[in-house]
């Protein structure tokens, strides 16, 4: 791909994402209670790469739809993402996203349950703006989309009390609880463009391709990452003995003393942030770095492939470059 | 109303709630991970009256609609009802739920976030099953009818931190919290039953005047419901703390050391249960028993009069027949 056509992507990606931002932050101007709409504000103010809404419009460019159609299914999206933000940081108990207190942190637990819940629904009222003529179709879709996610969602909750979940079992998680989305925003956008079956179907499998080697370069980001520009130290999810692509694959791999050191890990629910060095050495000695990267190339890979459906040649171009942009990035 | 016909409603209740049931109790049966989805059978076997299924029934019914027709329906807006149970029990802090241990207390809290939200997904999978056609407005109809509980449930958290709530803004909560849903279920019914424009309307108000007459009666029942048949012991709100119908009705009339008194229980967020009878007592002083009795007689008669638009005699007398047994029930 030549660099010019590289700076037009970025370009555009830029002035979607700020139309999506405004739409976002005057979403919950005029609504009461506050009680309920300032915390939904505020997580949606939080920021983030807005992906999603990106798919959801590039999805429908594609198809050789309107954008112009499609801002309140791409809206739509974001706020299911950000529903089950709060929701999972509950779960999780983390304390800070991007950067900021977490909704429950910022108010309190009751809030963040409720607030959640508000974004879902505004979620479904939003959609409903967009689908004219296919309302039964695009819900249905949004709805098995919700339902994965809450699935994908309940089986990380039960992995993490399991001392050993296979790599296939992990990668069914993700394509639940991360592809499920991306799946589902392409999936729409196709949809709502106009787009044909074989169309439909190529840009939902590139959106879960791209899903779960977007999950898996997460995992990745956590030990390989740069410091300075990951935002957050690495070695988060050894800290918290998260079940991450590379513990499993670790584990799955290791013997001996090696294989104790990490069981290790789940048995004590996380390790010392001293001990990071340690297990960074240990994934590179067993080459589960490598094998994290190779997986990432093989879901970008398949998703790649799906881009022959694709008609024009620039709708192609732009969804490959989003995509390794997203695989190459530090962040 | 004759005896006669009593004894058939009772018997077409009874046999409409087994259906009901029987699909509820099947609902989640084959469904994975069963981390998500046993809790969710759990609290839909908890029991309850399955007033709303029958509301969407009744409607149905009332138009000249087809049962059979809209049970998807009318399972949804139970799933509707459950999930804000899960969520509301947490926030609540409650212990049980129909004498059976509320599902965060069963379970988890962790669980119960997620299994509310796996109702709410499901409560839209199965609705869109019963809306051929006419997707959109049912979808938006009941993503109304959602944003409503959740913010009736957000002023209900909002006023527990006041001291003091006007009977008019408590209404306004309970139209939304509580009537909102009843008002939801009878236009659902109306709607998918093929009701025209007045049938629609009246029996949407019919729903929420009889939701309002439901939470009133329900507040009512906590002082001055019978011990034995209630269920539970009477004064718990008043245990809690909880700002009812008639506790803002009682500090509205109280003056001077009544008015002292009846402030503490919001202040030390409840009273211990020896002081039940003096508030009890209090409250039929100040005539705020009667009051209550008043209110729930005005709602049930002004949904009494929405029956007017409804053709056959004997739907009138059903839906009369309904809210009668509900504002007389003493559980």
């Amino acid at each position: 791909m030549i660099k010019n056509s590289e700076t037009k992507f970025w370009l555009l990606y830029e002035r979607e994402r700020e139309k999506i931002e405004k739409r976002l932050s005057s979403l919950f101007e005029n609504r009461e209670p506050s009680s309920l709409y300032k915390p939904g504000a505020y997580i949606l103010k939080g920021g983030g790469k807005r992906i999603r809404p990106l798919l959801v419009l590039l999805s429908t460019k594609a198809v050789g739809g309107k954008l112009s159609k499609v801002y309140n299914a791409a809206i739509a999206v974001e706020l299911l993402h950000n529903f089950t933000l709060v929701h999972d940081d509950i779960m999780d108990n983390a304390d800070k996203r991007r950067g900021k207190p977490t909704l429950h942190k910022k108010y309190n637990m009751d809030t963040a349950i409720l607030s959640g819940d508000g974004l879902l629904s505004i979620a479904y009222e939003t959609l409903l703006k967009d689908c004219n003529g296919n309302a039964k179709l695009i819900l249905s879709e949004f709805t098995q989309g919700l339902i994965e996610v809450c699935e994908g969602q309940s089986l990380d909750n039960e992995y993490e009390s399991l001392q050993n979940v296979s790599i296939e079992k992990y990668i069914l998680m993700i394509e639940k609880k991360t592809a499920a989305l991306a799946e589902l925003c392409c999936k729409l956008g196709a949809i709502l463009g106009g787009g044909n079956k074989s169309e439909i179907n190529a840009l939902a499998k590139f959106g879960k391709y791209l899903g779960i080697a977007f999950q898996i370069q997460d995992d990745l980001l956590d030990i390989a990452g740069n410091e300075n520009e990951f935002g957050k130290f690495v070695g988060g999810d050894l800290v918290e003995g998260k079940k991450t692509y590379l513990y499993l694959k670790a584990i799955s791999k290791a013997k001996g003393e090696d294989k104790k050191k990490l069981m290790l890990i789940t048995k004590n629910k996380g390790i010392h942030r001293n001990r990071i060095e340690f297990y960074k050495g240990l994934y590179f000695r067993l080459g589960v770095i490598d094998d994290a990267r190779n997986e990432i190339k093989k879901y970008s890979g398949r998703a790649l492939k799906q881009l022959r459906f694709i008609k024009q040649k620039e709708d192609r171009e732009i969804l490959g470059w989003l995509i390794n942009t997203l695989v190459e990035r530090s962040r």
